[in-house]
């Protein structure tokens, strides 16, 4: 279990750390920044690369969202989700600390949206409540879709993280205007409390929306995709 | 025939809503936006996501063309095409449904070109008729033929998704600025339903041109593919 | 050798309209275009999808250089060698008609540098006939250890698309703004026939320095990369 | 062993090469330039796509951080690791030099930064010392448990150099505005030797964090990822 809790810790700490990382340090900078498109090809990367460096150690979730949908499609046992989101948590928030850590360092730094999540008036676009809602629910739903079925028997084996990672970018393709995507309550709150404030207030739509699409998406799957 | 009735109309939806949204949502914003770029790995992405979760369930068409071309080549029983077909339209009208209700969201919404497709006056850059025509036949076409060869036996089980995703992908960095990119009559219904006038006065040239592409691919493959 | 010369020609056209069209139709808009990046991404994926699609009936050269070095590696015999460059020039010639039938579709068409290859007045970036030399002779040279290492028997099956696809992006990153990036033969003389004049003047050089670096690759690769 | 060097010399002329050449040519240009998300996929590529070509015959490091993070996690002899060390930095000293010859054919060529890496005032974003040996020690260590765990047995194979080169992108999309990105002290070295003065001076710092980092890896791994 400490080396599946370590796995969970280190993947969560690499999505943060180069997702938020690169949205903080690199997207927008003139001429030659990432953009909202790097962005979205660190987030995935971060999964994909971490899913072949330790997947086979924790299953890769990173992610509470992920952890619930595996639980509710029945493929993830219930006595395991506590420890799991925990170490979720804590890899986010150390990563974090360590991106502020850098950003820190250059000498007209200053905090601003700090990658974190938010909906309304802090929505990078000025979403409303509802759409960032929907928005959230949809995509984690779908990511979940395509993590029970690209790890299912049907798939020949070592192309899910390619799947799931490039999902993930896909995902933030959609979704950094509406609300700098989260799909992950883990990101969401290493962010947020740096941030404080608006961020830790609105932080709870982050939590529940990615619960419920991944939940809907681990009833959905029992019905459509699953038949071993 | 349910499972894959609905793993169609799933992968459909999210081909239109990662597709159409990302180019709704987030491809036009200055400085950070993913820009024509984006829009072509989101489109790219939907596909080969979707067929790693859901192709080892309908076979992952996700596109009246493909099925229309797989049936000519033989790959695929003509009793099937309806269901298949009105599943994948479902799909499309439900994702520019969602699509529509997030952007809406925004203050300062409009509709605008809602990612639908057009010619002439309605092509992105100004393109003609013929054009249009031109290109919506040709990269149909090519998208069959690697969607027929990459699923032959010759290659190694697993990597058509990684081709076929990123053939879309390809496809699109082509031809945005000529029709916003079809090659899928689903797709190009879905967007229309909601901005109606010249978007459904239009819209015959994205069922023709596709189907008339994948049709020819599908007759060339039997004779310099197929060898089995 | 019908099917074989069928997949060439087909191969060629993707190559030259996939990645020559893109670069024509959606490089440099304003705002959304794609940029060197899209272009680079757009060629790298031609040779990666069709690969996977006719890469078992032909090889999936796809380009003259690509077939010396091979022929002088010994992975390729003398006497296919005609039939192919010629199927290979024929289809990116046909390809460079179908991008100037769709250009022209567009009510301000200017003919412009029609993504030929040059180099001094005619390098994008105003690079030197000798830049141009050394960029093309190494760069195709590393094309050809990538294709001969990566489809070697010490990799395990399928994965030479990919490395081979995405090292002809890595190697358009690296050389748009030089010469427009040729590494082709095929690829430059289809552009530089619509173009005439200076294109065709300098269409020598295209010829020559894949050749050349491709022959260099072959030879070097006996020494330090066979052993079977 | 002269198989092996020669593969590292040309691994890591292709990185350098590749990467750097890419920042040096094509980075900035206004309008289409690659900026550093193309510059970041560059660097990936170049090893993406030389693993495959010759990661069955040296390991394919190409790097003498990833040489001194397998030598602690027990996985390379440490008789190997100067010749390895050497030939890396001949392949990143030729490259640079090629690269300088390609650049200086350029009418109006100015040396500029060369892709050097650098803190403080010579940090892209003008990132402290402390900044920058944080994110090189932190992403050199990531770096290296994605190559310890991606190479184990535990992931079917073929699938690594997909996941080590794209965590090299990934590496790049957080941190060029940070050092430029090292995490690989023979890159670091071949572009400060033709830029002199401060990129000498700073020098060290690129063989410290990178090689540091590596060996925290190296150490951490034996303890969570290692059970065969």
């Amino acid at each position: 279990m400490f080396k599946r809790l370590s796995a969970e810790f280190l993947g969560t700490f690499w999505l943060v750390f180069g997702g938020c990382g690169s949205a903080v340090l690199a997207a927008a900078l003139p001429e030659v920044g990432i953009g909202y498109l790097g962005v979205s090809f660190a987030f995935g990367l971060t999964v994909l690369t971490m899913a072949y460096a330790v997947g086979g150690i924790s299953g890769g979730h990173f992610n509470p969202a992920v952890s619930v949908g595996l639980l509710v499609a029945g493929k993830f046992p219930a006595h395991k989700l506590v420890g799991y989101v925990i170490a979720q948590v804590l890899g986010a928030i150390a990563a974090a600390a360590v991106i502020y850590l850098i950003a820190s360092g250059k000498g007209d730094f200053q905090l601003g949206g700090f990658a974190a999540n938010g909906y309304g008036a802090h929505s990078p676009g000025g979403y409303s409540l509802t759409a960032a809602l929907v928005a959230e629910v949809v995509l984690t739903a779908f990511f979940l879709f395509i993590i029970l079925g690209s790890t299912h028997g049907r798939v020949p084996a070592g192309f899910a993280p390619i799947a799931i990672g490039l999902a993930l970018t896909l995902i933030h393709l959609v979704s950094i205007p509406v609300t700098n995507t989260s799909v992950n309550p883990a990101r969401s709150t290493g962010q947020a409390l740096f941030v404080g404030d608006w961020a830790v207030a609105q932080l709870w739509l982050f939590w529940v929306a990615p619960i419920v699409g991944a939940a809907i998406a681990g009833i959905v799957w029992k019905i459509v995709g699953d038949d071993d």
